[in-house]
C-alpha cells in the first residue's frame, strides 16, 4: 500500500492573493502538482493553454460533461470551469499531492466527491477595503468592473465556513508560511500516514 | 468574541519520545502550557509535585472524582491519573493553548469530552524493535521490567489509529518539527480563527 495523496484547496475572492501563493507553492514544494482546470472561458494575456487552463469550446467542455471527465465541474459567470478527472487520478497514482486553485463551487463539489482527503484552506483579505484598495491600486480596471469585481468577492466570501483552514493575508510571505504549514501538517494525518512505514503497514494488520 | 483554544494531545508508548517532546514544546513555544495531570502513583525521583504531577492520596483523588473536578480520568496499572477540570479551563480563558500528554485513555475522553478543540497526534517509534533498543539503552531497569513496559508499549500502540495525526520519532529533532507544524497548522483552522480580526468577527454577523 502506498501513501494516499492529498486533494489540497485554495480559495480566495480575486485579489485575495491565490494565485500568487499557488505559484509560490508550486515553486517551492516538489511533491504538489497543480490541478488544471478545463475552462470556456477566452485565454487572458499571458495564460498559457494546458498550464493555466485547458481552453476548450462549449461544445467540447458539454462532450466531456457527458461523458463523465469531470471530478467536478460549474458555471460561474456565464462560462464554465471543470477539473478533468483523469489527469487528478494521474497526479494521485504518481504519489503527487495535487493542488486546487478553484472557488467555492468547485472545493464543495470536491468534498463532496473525495471527503477525506480533501483539504480546503481559504485566504481572506485583512478586510474588504484592503481587498478593493489592492484591485484598485492593479491599474487595469474601470470602476465597473472593479464594482463587479468586489461584488463577486463578497460572493466568494460568503463561502468563508465551509473551509477547513482560513488564512488571513496580510502579508504575502507569512501567508504563504501558513500555507505551507497546513500542507505539511495534513501530510502528517493518520490517513495519509499508514503506508509511510514497515512498521505502520505491520500495524494494519 | 476571543480566539478558542486548542487542547493538545501527544501520546506515545513509553520510549518513544512523548517526555522529551512536550519539554521540547514548552520550552520553544510560549502560547502553550502543560494540563498537569492528578495521579495517585508515588513520585518517581526528580518529579515535582505540581509541575509534574499533582501527588494526591486515594481518598483526595476520590473525593475530586466524586466532586466532578476531573475532566477524565482513568485507572492505569493500578495507579489513577485525571486532568483537573478548573486548570485547564484557566488556561484556556487565559488565551492559552493546552497540552497533554496523556495516554490513549486519557485521549479517548477528551476527545469525547471537547470533541473539534481537541487535536490528538500519537508518536510512534520507527519499528518495535528500535523502542525495546531504547529501553534496555537506559540501563536502568531489569528484564523483567522491561518486559512488562513492552506489553504496555504495544496495548499503548494498539490504539495508534483513534488519533488525528500520527508521527513516527526516527529522529527527535525532526519529529520535533512536525509537532511543531501539526500545532500551528490546528491553530490556522476556521473554528478558531473565527475570533481572530475584527474582519472575521465582523464575518460572523
Amino acid at each position: 500500500m502506498t501513501r494516499r495523496g492529498l486533494l489540497f484547496v485554495l480559495s480566495s475572492p480575486s485579489g485575495a492573493g491565490k494565485s500568487t501563493l499557488s505559484k509560490m507553492l508550486l515553486a517551492a514544494d516538489g511533491a504538489i502538482s497543480l490541478s488544471v482546470s478545463a475552462t470556456t472561458r477566452p485565454p487572458r494575456p499571458g495564460e498559457v493553454d494546458g498550464k493555466d487552463y485547458h481552453f476548450v469550446s462549449v461544445e467540447r467542455f458539454e462532450a466531456m460533461v457527458d461523458n463523465g471527465d469531470f471530478f467536478e465541474w460549474a458555471h460561474v459567470f456565464g462560462n464554465r470551469y471543470g477539473t478533468p478527472r483523469l489527469a487528478v487520478e494521474a497526479l494521485l497514482a504518481q504519489g503527487s499531492d495535487v493542488l486546487f486553485d478553484i472557488d467555492w463551487q468547485g472545493a464543495q463539489q470536491l468534498h463532496h466527491a473525495a471527503g477525506a482527503d480533501v483539504a480546503r484552506v481559504f485566504i481572506l483579505p485583512p478586510s474588504i477595503a484592503e481587498l478593493e484598495h489592492r484591485l484598485r491600486a492593479r491599474g487595469t480596471d474601470s470602476d465597473a468592473v472593479i464594482t463587479a469585481r468586489m461584488e463577486r468577492a463578497r460572493a466568494e466570501i460568503s463561502h468563508w465556513s465551509e473551509y477547513d483552514y482560513v488564512l488571513i493575508n496580510a502579508d504575502v510571505e507569512a501567508c504563504f508560511a501558513q500555507v505551507r504549514t497546513v500542507l505539511n501538517a495534513e501530510r502528517l494525518r493518520l490517513a495519509r500516514q499508514l503506508g509511510m512505514t514497515e512498521f505502520t503497514r505491520g500495524l494494519m494488520g
